[in-house]
C-alpha cells in the first residue's frame, strides 16, 4: 500500500497479476485522475512483492512504484473508493459484493454481475444514462458502493460501432461472425499448438454474451429498469493467431433503409455526450470511418484512440439485409482494462465519487 | 515430352509451375488413369526442364519423372485429350479455347469461363447433371473439345456442404464470413507483413465470386442452359495466417423449417451419384458432419477425403435464418486441382473421353 | 485391455493421453510387430475409455480400436513385455524401475532415467552397440526386464545429423543454435501469447540436455560402461513459432580436417547397421543430405523418412571451426515416438523380446 | 516540395515509398532538428501525391503534410543538405554518388557503398570517430558532399551490444545465429507461404555481410583509413515468423578471459562518447542488460530506447568460448532508419551540416 498523491483518487486492482490486471496497472500508471493505491491477488500471492508475483507480459516496462507494492488480499477494506476488479469469474461473485456492500465502486471485468438487472452494462459513449441503475442497486441491496459491468470484449467493440446506428435507424437483425485474439482468453490461455497456422471456431460462452449483452448495452432504461433492445443476434465467433484485437465482419437490418453513406456520415458525427467526450479515456471521435478496401486490420489499425477507438471499414450494401460492414476493436483496452477506467471516470464525472 | 503408359491417359497440365499447377502435378503422379505427359509454362520457361525452373513448394518430393519432363509452350496441339489449366487469368482466355478448339476438353482452375452461359461450373457430386453443357458449348462453338470450369476454392467447399441441404430443403438466403488460407493467393500471393498476427478483411472479387458462382453451381440445368438457383447470398471474406484450410461460418435460411438435427441427417447420408461416387478421386463420404464442439479445424480435419471432403461442424440453430454451421475445405485440393483432376475423371466415366 | 493379434507382439503405452503418448498410439495403430494391448493414464482417467478421456490431437481421426481400450493404471504387471513410457518426468521414475523390475522393457521417452550409467541412451543408427548396458542394468539391479531411453528431442535429430561425422572423424567442438517447435513442450505447452510473432531465447534445461546426452551417446562402451565422447558443446536453444520440426544451425570442429564435399559424401553413405537398417521404422537414408541454398526447412522437408529421418544442408565452411551446417529433424517423431518405438524393434531384432 | 520551417533542417527522402522509406517519414515527422522538404521515388511515381502513391504500412496514420508532399525524381539538385536514401541496391550507386558530388551528405541504409574503404560504416555509438572517412572522401573525389552509410540492419544490433565488450577485451573469435524479422526483406518481401509455421535457414547475402560489416565498423581509423578488427566470425542466419525485431545468439571468446558478471558490468557502464549520448536518437543506454532467464524477446523488448536500444540478455559462460548471451534490436529502427537518423543528427552535432 502507498502513499497516494494527494491530488489523486486512490483505486485498488483486483486480480493484478493477470493478464487484464497487467492493463490495468499499465493504464493507470500515469491516469491524470486515479493513482494505484492497492495491488491486491489470490490469499497465496498476498504479503508478496508486485513486481516478484507478477509475470509481466507488457511490452513495455513495470512501472516502478507498482512493482513496489506489496500484494494485499482481496477483500474490504482497502483504500479508496474505487476498486477495478480483474478476477476469475469462478471467485468474483462474493469479492465483488463484499466491496460494494462496504461502499466501494466497483468496476468489474468479470462476466459475473452482467445481466443483473441492477448492474449497469457500460458503454459510456453508448448508454452512459444506464449509470442510473447503480441508484436501484444501491437502494434495494442497501449498499453505498456498487458494482458497474464492462461488457465481453467482443461485445464491447461491436456495439460502441453500431450504438450509433441504433439509435439513428434502430437495429433489427445482426449477424456477426468473429475473429478473436489470443489475449482475450487471458494467460496462458490458448495453446500454440491450438492457434499456431490455425483458426479454432469456437470460443466457449462468447455467442451468448453477444446476443445478451448487445441488447441489454442497446436497451432503453426507466422506472423498471433496462428494457433490452428489441433486436435478433446471430452470433459466430472464432479465435485466430492475432495477439490483439478482435476483427468483426457484420451484416445489420435496420427499421428503415440506410444507404453506406448515410450510415458512414452517421458514424463519423458521433460523439457520444458531452460529459462522456471529456473524459481523459475518451477518444475523439470514438468510431473512426475507413473507407480503404482491405481496412481496418488489427495490426494497422488497432490502437487508433490509444486502443480506446472503434474502426469500422468496407461499408456496403448487403443482399440480404442493409449493410454490411467490418469492426475492429481492441480487447484488452476497449474491450476490457481501458473501458473500465473510463467507466470510472465516468463515476467522477458525475460527482458519484468526489476527489480529493 | 515423355512416352506415357500405354494403359493410361496421357494430359497436359498448363500453368504448370505455379502453386497450383505444383498440385496437379502431385496430384497426378500416382494417378490410376491419368498420366502426365506434358507439362506447359510461358513461354520464357519452354524448352528448360521442369524441376530446374519450377520452385517446387510441396512438402513430398518432386516426381522424377516429372521433374524431368521438358516444358512445352502453352499452345495446341499437345499429345492428350485432358488437359488441365492453372493459367493465370490474365492469358487463360485465348489459350483454353485454342486448346478446346483443337479437341481437347480444357479441366480449368481460373475464373475466365467459369460463369460463361455454355461452360458447366462443376463440383461433382453436386450438380454433375451440368457436365450436359458441353454438349451446347460444342454444338454452339463448333469446338470437338470443351471447356469445364472449377469453381473459387472458397465457393467449392461451401457449396459442396450445401448441396444436399439446397437439393432437400430449398436454400432462401445465405450468410457466409470466410477465414482463408494464404495459399489461395499463390505464390508469392500474400506478403508475410500483412497476414502475420493479422487478419485481412478483403480478398479482391472473391465476395462477388461466391454470390455468383453459388447460385449457378446449384441452379437447374435444362434445354436453354442453367437457371441460377434464386436464393440471396451475402458474403464477407477475409485472409487469415493459415496455409491451407478455408474455414467459413454459415447462417442459412431454407424454404421450411429444418432442425440441426435434421441437417446433420441429411448430411451425413448425401453420397453424390453413383457414378461420381465411383471416381477415383471422390471422398466416402463427400461431406462429413463433426459433432465436437469445436470442429472442424484447419490444422486437424483438413486432410479428411485427401482433402477432397468437406467437414461440417456446429450445426446448430440461428436466431435469424435456420441454422449456423462451421464449413472447412481444403482449398487447393477440393478447391481448385483435386476437384479439377475429379471433373476430369468425370469425363471419363461418361465416356466423354475414352481410355487407351 | 484387448485381445491381441495372435502374431503381433503386445505392447502397453504409459501416459498415453498426452501429446507424445498419442503420437506413440498413432504410430503403433498399423505398425508390422507391435500391438497395442494396454494404455495407461493417471489413477484420476483409468477405468473410463480412451476415446473418452483423450483431447485427440493428431491430424487423422484416432483408431478405433484404441478408442475403445479402457484406460488402465500405470503399474504391472501388464500384459505384454515392451512399456513405452510418455510419463512426465515428475512421476516416471518409480513407476519405468517397478515396469522393468516386474520383467517389462520399458523404452522411455522421458529425461528421468537417461543419464543413469547403466541405462543405454539409444539412437539406434549412431549407438546400437549400447544396448549391451541392458545386460549390465539387469544384473546390477537384479531386473528381468530394463529401462532403455530415447534422448531429448533437439539431441535426437543432431545427435543422428552428426554421428557419421564423428564416427568418421572425430568431433572436438560443437556450437549448435536451435529454432525449436512448441510441440516439444506438450500440451497444452507453450502458450500462443508467449510465442505468435515472437521467439522465446530460454528453453528450461535443453541446453544442459544437448551438451550432456550428445556426448554420451557418442561415446564408446566397454567393460565399465559408456565413456562419454571427448568433445564441447556449445547449445543455445530458442523456441519459434513452429508446430513441429526443431531446426539446428551448427559449426563443428574435428580431429582433422574435413570439407563440406567429403562431409556430404560421408553422410550420403551412412545407413546403420544392418540390423537396424532393417528395422521397420528405420528410414533410408537415416540422414538426408540437400543441397539447395534454403533448405532444410520444417514446413517443406520434415516428413522425410516417415518423420525418422533427418535433413541436412547448407553444408559449408565455418569460418572458427570446420564445417556449418542446418540439421532439421522432427521432433515428435524422430525425437520422441518414432524413436522409441525403433529402439523397441531393436530389441525384438537382437531377440531380447520374443516374438509370438 | 514544400516550404519548411525556418528553424530546422531541410531532408530529402529517396526511396519513401518503401518499407525504409516509409519508417523514415515517421521518424522525422516529429524530428526536433529535421523537417522533411522532400519525398522521392521513382520517376513513374514523381509528380504525384505521396500519399496516394505509397502503400503506408506503419501502425500509425501517414503524416498528413507529408502525404501532401508531391513526389520528385530522385536527382540532385534537391533543398538541403542532408539526404536519407532507401533506395534499392540495384539503382542506388549512381544516384547517391550523383547527390554527393553536388553537395549533398547522404546517408544511406543501401548495401552498395558500404565497404568502400571512404566511406564510413557508422553505428555512432560504437565508432564516431569513423566518421573522419568524410574528409578523404571529400578530398580525393573532389565532393562536397559525401556518402555515409548504416550497416546491415543484423549487423548493426550486434555489433552495437558488442562493441563495449571489444574496447574493452577483444574481440577474437564470434559465432552467431540469427533470427531475423521479416520486415527486414521490406514489402511485399518474404512471401507468407514461406514464413508461416516455418523457418528458413537462409537469407541471400546477409553472412557475408555480418562477417565482413562488423569487422569494418569495430576497427581502427588512421591515416590510411579504417584498419579492420582483427577478429573471424561465423554467421549463421535465419528467417523466421516474427514481423519486427533481430534476435541473435551469439558465443564470443576475447583476448582475455571474461565472466558474465564483468561483462554485464562493461555493457550497463557503456555510453557512447558525450557528443552522440547527446544526440536527439540516442537511446539511454545503449545497451540495455536483462538478466531475466527468458529473455529478450521480440515483443516484449523490442521497444527499449524507441527502437533504438539494443537488449543483452541471458549472458552466461560459453563451453567453448568465453560467453553466451542473446542479442536483440529493432531491425528497421536500431537496424536501418532510425540509426540513419541519428548518423545525420552527428553530422550537425560535428558541425559539418550547419543548422538554419
Amino acid at each position: 500500500m502507498s502513499d497516494h498523491t494527494a491530488s489523486k483518487i486512490p483505486v485498488a486492482v483486483l486480480g493484478a497479476t493477470g493478464t487484464v490486471g497487467q492493463k490495468f496497472v499499465r493504464l493507470l500508471a500515469d491516469h491524470p485522475w486515479f493513482e494505484i493505491a492497492v495491488v491486491a491477488a489470490s490469499p497465496a500471492s498476498a504479503g508478496r512483492r508486485y513486481g516478484d508475483v507478477v509475470r509481466w507480459r507488457e511490452a513495455v516496462e513495470i512501472p516502478p512504484r507498482i512493482a513496489d507494492l506489496t500484494l494485499e488480499e482481496s477483500h474490504p477494506p482497502l483504500p479508496g473508493r474505487i476498486v477495478f476488479s480483474a478476477l476469475d469469474a469462478e471467485v468474483a461473485g462474493p469479492i465483488e459484493q463484499a466491496f460494494a456492500a462496504a461502499g466501494a465502486y466497483v468496476v468489474t471485468n468479470t462476466r459475473t454481475h452482467r445481466m443483473d438487472a441492477d448492474v449497469p452494462l457500460l458503454i459510456p459513449e453508448a448508454n452512459a444514462e444506464h449509470m442510473a441503475l447503480v441508484d436501484r442497486q444501491q437502494r434495494e441491496r442497501g449498499w453505498t458502493g456498487a458494482i458497474l459491468a464492462n461488457p465481453n470484449c467482443s461485445t464491447a467493440a461491436l456495439v460502441l460501432a453500431l450504438a450509433p446506428l441504433h439509435q439513428a435507424y434502430g437495429i433489427e437483425r445482426l449477424f456477426v461472425s468473429t475473429m478473436q485474439a489470443t489475449s482475450g482468453a487471458g494467460y496462458p490461455g490458448v495453446a500454440s499448438l491450438d492457434i499456431l497456422g490455425n483458426v479454432v471456431p469456437h470460443i466457449g460462452g462468447e455467442e451468448e454474451k453477444i446476443e445478451r449483452e448487445s441488447r441489454k448495452i442497446l436497451g432503453t432504461i426507466g422506472h423498471d429498469g433496462v428494457t433490452p433492445a428489441d433486436f435478433r443476434v446471430s452470433a459466430h465467433t472464432n479465435r485466430v493467431a492475432v495477439i490483439d484485437g478482435h476483427l468483426e465482419t457484420v451484416s445489420v437490418g435496420f427499421r428503415r433503409a440506410v444507404s453506406p453513406d448515410e450510415a458512414m456520415e452517421t458514424l463519423r458525427g458521433f460523439t457520444g455526450s458531452p460529459c462522456v467526450a471529456g473524459l481523459p479515456s475518451s477518444p475523439h471521435p470514438p468510431v473512426e470511418v475507413d473507407t480503404r478496401p482491405d481496412r481496418p486490420q488489427p495490426r494497422l489499425d488497432l490502437d487508433r484512440g490509444r486502443g480506446m477507438a472503434v474502426t469500422v471499414g468496407r461499408v456496403r450494401p448487403c443482399p440480404i439485409l442493409d449493410l454490411r460492414m467490418v469492426i475492429l476493436g481492441h480487447n484488452t483496452i476497449r474491450g476490457a482494462a481501458g473501458q473500465a477506467v473510463q467507466i470510472a471516470e465516468l463515476l467522477v464525472a458525475e460527482r458519484r465519487v468526489e476527489r480529493p
